[in-house]
């Protein structure tokens, strides 16, 4: 890791230093109130069938789990969702659990024996897929079918944010953080879903997934397919009692905890609807550039930046 | 949030690409085996005085639930540990509770009703504790003394990371990660322990405290006290249940998870002793360099990189 600064410059650097806020010159409103108020063109709603529904047993006071995953849209780690579609419409979480969680790193679900026979039509995916090459002004489908995109000045990568400590910038495109460096790549972030891998070069099929519940491991980065966030229940998965064996796994069945049902959303009767905040829209620009920069009440010195992670692509249910 | 760096550079940056690895060439240990492997002479004993023993109400099972937090050296946050300090010695967090779990942002614990008479001799403190102000070779503490820091080349911070979203610096001092810029101040990574306060000026008592359970929220750097992590039992306040009020509290007092005493470490029987690796030794590099490029046999592309919250500094039991 070189060091681009010298040490002068670090201890020094007094210049750029945020400056403590006047409060009583301007208002400046919070994040959530900017997403608040951004108005209903700047919201995408999500299709249902990019929905995967995860209905976990009830609690011990009964309480109904239900984790709901959007799952990501193309040019990204499409072999693995089609996978995965195949196995919700296979039916075959149903009666899987949830076998491993790991403070401050992940929950991870599937089958606890490792046995269960996968669908049939299963496409085998190679780590390729991890990265999607793209040059200036087109990108370049896993399938090999290109996209343009328009150009200059690359208008959906225009919160780029060049401090980042794993590539030499990030940003988001089409709904979702990306790091960016000679292509692009999902990040992984709080509530992203990842696939579940053995040792290289397995890259795993799908059956085996997790979710972020710490800091952001960006070391997994390119080392794992990303395939969705978690848009709602994250907390059904992070507030779990977290397994005592090796990397968070449960030693016993009766620690685990039983996934009644996984489904797409299109299968699911009086599902809402979901949207997520255009990262396109002015109402983002906005929404990231108050996140980097907190100025409202309780704040004394905005950060003057902010890491990808730090910056959640706002989604709710829709209002109706 | 200026943009550093051109959108071409981002997008042809091919060169400073982390290549794959290639796996046969050279074993490259994980950082927790370098982190085993460390001589004794890299681990520093944490002093029983310098931590504070919270015991959480057993919970359903009748499991115990205990939380080991260090609290910070000088020049680091003293005003608010010395009241913190005189709040364990009064026994005045004993029958208080868990007030507020939000997820993805912290735990928070302290008096529910806001109305218990503080300890004789509180200290107030201001926002200009919050960055700690220092020249090239010496710091200046709190209290106004100073202490001198061996330079050139300024061997404690030989660990900075230059590429940090949220200062022009990261790195390590006296075992704790710091943001540097015209100073340096602790940062919020996982686990760390920090004052809870009202608006500004209020700069909290110490009486009301919380710890980060989730993605590092970096923006809070600056603008609150931080004043030590937790070293053990993390998990006994992330996995509790979120609250369903705003910011995460607990509608009803039959949520909160009761404390039952917090005490500082001296005045516990039985405690095991805790040790960490110096940031300073030679194992801290090698363990600091193998989290920002994971060449273990997991991992296809190394990062190249890693923010500071993702290099925790290891702690753990002394072996005896």
């Amino acid at each position: 890791m070189p060091l681009a600064l010298g040490l002068s410059a670090l201890l020094l650097g007094g210049a750029a230093d945020p400056q403590p806020v006047a409060k009583q010159e301007v208002a400046y409103p919070a994040p959530g109130e900017i997403v608040a108020a951004a108005p209903a063109a700047d919201w995408v709603e999500i299709a249902a069938k990019d929905l995967l529904i995860m209905d976990l047993a009830p609690d011990a006071k009964g309480k109904t789990r239900r984790v709901v995953i959007q799952l990501m849209p193309a040019p990204f780690s499409q072999g693995w969702i089609g996978n995965i579609r195949k196995l919700a419409a296979a039916r075959w979480w149903d009666g899987t659990a949830v076998v491993r969680v790991q403070d401050n790193y992940v929950a991870q679900w599937g089958d606890p024996t490792e046995k269960k026979p996968l669908p049939e039509g299963m496409e085998v995916m190679s780590e390729s897929g991890y990265t999607i090459p793209f040059s200036f002004n087109h990108i370049i489908y896993n399938d090999g079918s290109e996209a343009s995109i328009p150009s200059p000045p690359f208008p959906k990568f225009d919160r780029v944010l060049p401090q980042d400590s794993y590539s030499v910038g990030s940003g988001f495109i089409f709904g979702w953080p990306v790091g960016i460096q000679g292509g692009m790549w999902p990040t992984h972030c709080y509530g992203m879903v990842g696939v579940g891998r053995n040792l290289s070069p397995d890259t795993g099929t799908g059956a085996e997934l997790y979710t972020v519940i710490g800091h952001a491991p960006r070391h997994l980065d390119r080392n794992i397919a990303l395939v969705g966030r978690i848009i709602e229940g994250v907390e059904n998965l992070s507030s779990l009692p977290r397994g005592t064996g090796d990397l968070g796994f449960y030693l016993t069945p009766e620690e685990r905890t039983p996934i009644v049902s996984v489904r797409l959303g299109n299968e699911v009767g009086g599902l809402p609807a979901y949207e997520y905040l255009s990262t396109e829209s002015k109402s983002f620009t906005q929404y990231a550039d108050a996140r980097a920069n907190r100025r409202d009440p309780f704040f004394i010195r905005p950060a003057g930046g902010a890491d990808i992670c730090n910056i959640p692509v706002p989604v709710r249910r829709k209002k109706v």
